[in-house]
This record gives structure tokens, sequence and C-alpha cells, in this order.
């Protein structure tokens, strides 16, 4: 008989491992339950849904469950909610919302792919139809019919990260006058303040109204409440971050990590026997602090999934950790950043010299030059970098991959002047950007 | 009394050299001789000043000869040309043409930066006046004078490299008839075949016509003569390559090395004493072929003007070699190459797997998803990443530049499949287009 596979959750972390699983084993019997009816979406393009560069919804789903169930012979149950684990009965607890019955699912394998959900803070008020958070693409059907059906013509962020400035830009593009309202000095606390500063004057010139140190105390029916005062709303996003819906495998007994992600080793296993974890519930390593983290994007949750996959199929593979990278854009202007920034070098014990340099991201005399800014830090001693973010115009936010490709290598700030950088006039000045700013960094060391 | 620096050529190689001598030696009397009126410019710009996108020749001009003069004291003589290198004597016989006289300058230190110049290929009519060839800007004023004074409606480019490739989109901007005649079956001999038909595939949209393996045997004075018969022309552009000015080295008993290049050691020294090198008229070492190579890219001159200045200054500075990196915008069509192509891998003796991939610049269900197709090779068992060739839309060029970074690394493909890449949907799919091709690669490993 064959072995089962029992996947919870059926987006990137789930069916990258399922997908990766079966092409290793065609003989697997994998079945995966999906609470909601969506499989293996695309939850970062929805700011671009809301402000209507992207048509409908259904462009974010990259794989349905028909076509896993057609391309991968994956048994995808959408509309199925998993209750509880039972590990030693090797058995699934699973709601069937659609029949409202719920059935036992026995396993032989199983991977967690629970995914996150948007932090809610215990606020008053905080279950208002005004309230959103924006996480899955359920939630993101909801917010469109919500905005379709209000006016929403005053709009307020809470929390200043990726989503929420993402999500600040699309409503702007919709006529809506917004309003983000950040708890800490400066926004995108992944950034440090210096390098925030410049996407908080992009955000302005296109209208976006912020409050920075400005602390949440609650929510009324038609505004945001704050210890300065009422802020009127007839919509309210909450971006304060995510968490991992890890409660399945605590109450299983698995171990739990950071922020109380699922812990896994090198090979995307749980402590419990023959259960894998891959995607926005599992904690990854941090290449540089060699720290565990928690950090949920796609990338990672695809990266986890394929090796969870190969491991589960029976093959061999290594997670190898991250860096820290992630990019977006907001309102026009491009942002990445890879490795530690200087909270996190000093939480990690470093000591480091940083280097701010402005560039164009193609040669300074031609027409289309835009303004980059390069921040790179480096280790005191050994000029190892350590971390870099990079603000800018057009195509400035991937040149981290550079960065994030050093950092990787264990370049010092040296061996990133020396690199053999391309040039052409149309897409770089002749010493790139981060190269420029390597050569600060290698002066001041 | 203080040290006598003299320096040959007045652009890249020997003014970054210069600049960076002073920096540390202040007390350093450093000349420097150019023979025509620009010191310190962007023979790279050149094609964009023909299409009209750069306004002015002095736009391209980083630092004009009394910029180096007020800001490095640097004694820039223009129109001053250097004839002869005697070095048992220290002393430079240099041509004044602006006075019509020629003087003997001694010197304690020499740097050669002569750069390069077009290869003129030995056949009749070359030096009709309808040819032309494009390294300086000298040249370029000549090329923008002729092409106002002449009605330029027929421009034949002979030679399908980089500046031959830019030149043809310029004339068609400027409306000309263009026809690009190459030697070869492909244009851009830096890249494969396969990945060199897809610019001729963005050439033809544009309308530029097209005759590959076609070998020039002559000019007149309104044609370019192949073995296939007669091209009318009205302007004749010859880019087939460029090749060192190192006569004077030569001449003066120094060592040159490939394609009679000037032969350096880390250091950027020639086998003179006393005497160093820099730009394109200076061979370089390549990191993954471990050959000696003769690139003349601006990037390259700069980096070893730097190390060469370092030197000279009395600091210590070491030319890391390159991996063979070169980024141009050929038709909105962005190209980026790195490492080996399969020509150059085969014959430094590697065997090697190849992949080529099509992906998209965005997440593909973005409305301003554009093309991009890497091409990786990966040496047999070791599966290290040994070369790169990236074709695509806005932005893809400089994401070479990660390749770039895995190559000098000694990055596998495995590693390259890991590596913590930046994605958003504006700027990137899920799997960035590099990894993409290196899971492939993966596979077939």
């Amino acid at each position: 008989m064959a072995n089962r596979l029992a996947v919870i959750g059926g987006d990137a972390g789930g069916m990258s491992a399922a997908t990766q699983a079966r092409r290793l084993d065609p003989s697997l019997e994998i079945v995966a339950f999906e609470k909601t009816e969506w499989t293996s979406y695309s939850a970062c393009g929805i700011p671009y849904l809301v402000s209507g560069e992207i048509g409908t919804l259904e462009q974010l789903v990259a794989r349905s469950p028909q076509e896993h169930r057609d391309q991968s012979h994956i048994d995808v149950r959408i509309h199925h909610e998993v209750m509880g684990v039972d590990l030693p009965g090797g058995r699934l607890e699973v709601r069937d919302h659609v029949r409202g019955r719920t059935i036992q699912v026995p396993f032989d394998m199983l991977l967690l792919g629970m995914g996150a959900r948007p932090i809610r803070p215990d606020l008053p008020g905080i279950d208002l139809p005004i309230v959103h958070g924006v996480q899955t693409l359920h939630d993101a059907a909801q917010l469109l019919r919500y905005a379709e059906r209000s006016r929403c013509s005053d709009v307020v962020v809470v929390g200043g990260g990726y989503i929420g400035l993402e999500l600040a830009e699309a409503f702007i593009e919709r006529e809506a006058r917004v309003m983000v309202v950040e708890r800490d000095p400066h926004v995108m606390s992944t950034l440090d303040g210096d390098m925030a500063a410049l996407i908080e004057e992009s955000m302005r010139k296109l209208g976006i109204e912020l409050r920075l140190n400005t602390e949440i105390i609650g929510f009324d029916e038609d505004a945001v409440v704050t210890r300065d005062g009422r802020i009127s709303a007839d919509l309210v996003i909450v971006g304060i971050g995510v968490e991992p819906n890890s409660e399945l495998a605590r109450d299983a007994g698995i171990e739990l990590g950071v922020r109380r992600s699922v812990r896994v080793d090198r090979r995307q296993r749980t402590s419990a026997p023959n259960v894998w974890a891959a995607g926005d519930c599992v904690e990854s390593f941090h290449l540089v602090s060699h720290r565990p983290v928690y950090v949920a994007l796609g990338t990672i949750a695809n990266r986890h999934g394929r090796v969870a996959g190969i491991n589960i199929g029976g093959g061999y593979a290594a997670f190898p950790g991250i860096v820290g990278t992630a990019v977006t854009r907001i309102c026009a202007t491009e942002v990445g950043r890879t490795g530690l920034n200087e909270r996190e070098a000093r939480d990690a014990g470093f000591e480091f010299v940083t280097a701010i340099v402005d560039s164009t991201t193609t040669a300074s005399y031609f027409q289309h030059a835009q303004k980059i800014t390069v921040k790179l830090l480096a280790e005191r001693r050994s000029g190892r970098i350590i971390g870099a973010q990079i603000v800018g115009g057009r195509g400035a936010g991937k040149r981290i991959d550079v960065a994030a490709a050093a950092i990787t290598a264990g370049m010092d700030a040296g061996q990133l002047v020396d690199l053999d950088f391309g040039y052409a006039p149309p897409v770089s000045p002749l010493w790139d950007p981060i190269a420029s700013t390597a050569r600060v960094i290698l002066s001041d060391l």
C-alpha cells in the first residue's frame, strides 16, 4: 500500500512541498486540506489588485485546486479545515465546511503549511466591520467587496510595514484620502531610520499623510482612536505584521521556536517523526546573525517547501538559511534590504561601520537618470559586509540581490569594490552604486 | 625635490590613477599628456549622443582638464602627444601640437594609459571619408559633424559588437536606414548564438537590417563591398573591436601580453621599474579561465587606474582580476553577460552543462511584465557556475551582477538556487529568473 502524505494548508509552503514530493515519488498518496477555496496564490499581489494594476483575483492564483489534482495528482480538498492533529494515532481531524461534517484522515507523513495571519492587537473595537487585515486571498476578497460597497474616501492604514504601505499606495490609486499611522518614529522597521525617511518623502509626495510616533488605542465605527485624538476613517487596514498559525502544532506537542513558529531542522523536519513544516508558520535560520528568525515571505515559503518536498519524496535537501532579503515598490520608489540593519546588527553583537552614498540608476548624464541611495554595514576589523539597504528609482530594488550574494559568500568591502559589475550608460553609472558605497566603507575602515 | 609622475593619456586609466595617487601623496608632482582636448570622458556614452538621448559632447566629460588642475593639482596638457619613452634616461619626448614644438619631459614614475583604437581592417577604401571608427570623443565629434553635414540616410555598420549595435540603434533614432553587416553567423560574439538570436530579433523589429555571414572586401565612395555584392552607404561605421595603443610601450622595450596589450603584475606594474599601466592598453586576468585576457571597458580601466594610483601613491592594492561582465541596451532589449560563454568555456578546457529559461521581469500576472531569458553554464561534476547570459526587457541587464558575484565567489548551481533573492510582484517573479535557471541546471547535473 502506498504511503499517504497529508498536507495542512494549500498555499506556498504546503503545495510546493507536495508538488516536489510528487515529482520524486509517483506512488505517494497526497491529500491536502485548505480551509479557503484558494490554493497556491500570491498574497504579495493583493495590493496591486486593490490598485487595479491586476485585473482579477484569479490572476493571483499560480495553481488552482483542479490544476494540482490534474497535474500532480494531489487530492486537494478546499473548504476543509484541519481542527486537530493526533500524532500517536496518525490521524487528522478535519472539518468539511461544505458538507458540515467532521472526518478523520489517517496519514503516514504530515506536512505543516498553515501559514500566518495578521496580528490583531487586543484593542477596543478591533472586531468592528471597518477594521480589516490582509493576508489571504479570502481577506482580499472581503476587502475588495467592502471597498466597492462603501465610499472608502478616508482610509487609515495602521502600521508602516510592506503590506501597509503597498495598500496605502493602492488606495491613493483608488482616489481615497490615505493616512498611515505608525507607532515608531519611522515606517519600514526593517530599514534604518535614515533610509526609511527616503520612503516617507516619496509617500508624502504622492499625497499619503503620515502620523509617526502615534499609538492607536482603539477603533470606533467611523474612526481610529489614538493617544492624540480621533482620526476619521471609513476603512481601516491593520498591517502590523503577521504571526504563525502554529496552534495545531503546539497542541500536538510539536516544538515551537522563535515567535511561536514551528521549529525545524536543516531538512525542514519538526520535532515529531515524519512531520515536516514549510512556509509562513516556520522559523528560518539567519546566516549573518546566526540566530533563528521568523520571516514570513513567499520566496522563503517556496524554498522551505522545495526542501521539505525533496526529503519527503525520499531525496536529500537541506535548507541553507536566509540573509533577510526583501524588496518592494512604494510610490514609484523601489526598496531593497538584505542582511542586518543597524538595530539587528547591534542585537547580534556586531561592531560595524556604515556608509550611505547617493548615486544614479544610470549614468548621471543620461536623461532617465533616477536617484539611488545605497547604505552598507560592514563589520569592524574584518570589513565583511553584514547588511545593505537600497532606496531609489526604477530598477533600484532588485540590485539588492548583488548584496545578498556578497553577504552569503562572506565578501568584505574590498571584494565588493573589486567585483566586476556591469556598466553601460543606460543602465548604470561607471562605478556601480553598491561599489561606490563599498569604497566609502573601505576608506572608513 | 618632489617625485614626478608622468601620465600618458588623459582618459579613464590614466586620470583615475593620477587622481588616486594624488590622494595618497599630496607632494607628488603629476603631469599628464593627452593628445586630444578631452580628459576623463565616457566613450560608452557616444551612441546616446548620436541618438540624441544626451544633449552635448561636454556632458560625457566626467572631469575636464581644468577640473583636474583645480581639484587634484594635476598638470594636464591637452593637445600634447607623447612620441617616445626613453626609459634609461627617464624622459618622454612630447609633441606639443599647439605650439608646434617637441619637448623633453623627465619623470621618476610613469603611468601608461594610452587606451585603445578601433581596429581598421586592411581593405581597399578603408581611408575613404565615409568610413568612420568610434572610440574617442574626437572620433565622436568627427562623426557628428559628418552626420550633420551629409544626408546619412543609408548607414552601414560593419561588425555586430556592442558599439556597432548601439550606433545602429542610434542612427535608427536619426531616421536613417541602417544595416549591420557581420562576418559571423550571429551578432554579439560575446554571447552564444542562441542568446544573440534574441537580440537580432529585437533589432529587426526596430527596422535594422541584418546581413549575417557576410564578409566585407572593401569600401567605395558610396558603398560597402561584400563578397555578395555592393551595399550603398553614405556613412560606414567600422566597429569590429579595438586594439591597444601599445606601440610606445613596445618601442621602449616593455613586455606586451595577450593581443599586444601591456603586461602587468597584480599591482599594475609593467616589466619596467617604476612604470605602471592602466586601462584599455593593458591586459587583465580572467578569474574563471585563469588566463590573461584583453578587455577594453571603462569599468576595468577605472579599476586598473585605482589600483595603479594607490601603489604609485605609496599604498598597497592588487587588481583582483575580472569575470568578464558586460551589459548594454540594444533596441529596448537589455543584455548582460559574465563569466565564459560556450566557446570560451571550451577553449579554457571546461566540460559544462547549460540551461536556458524564459521568465518575466516582474510577476507574470503583472501588467508591465516583460520577457527575460537567462542562460547559465555550470561546470560538470562540481556544478560551479562558470558563465551567465541575460537578454530581456527593462531592468534585465543589471541582474547579471548577481551572477558575476556568484561566479566570483565560486558558487555552484545549488547555492544559486538557495540564494535569498528579493521578491515583490512589481519587480520580480516569485522564483527569480536566475534561480529558476539554476534549478534546471541542478536537475541536469
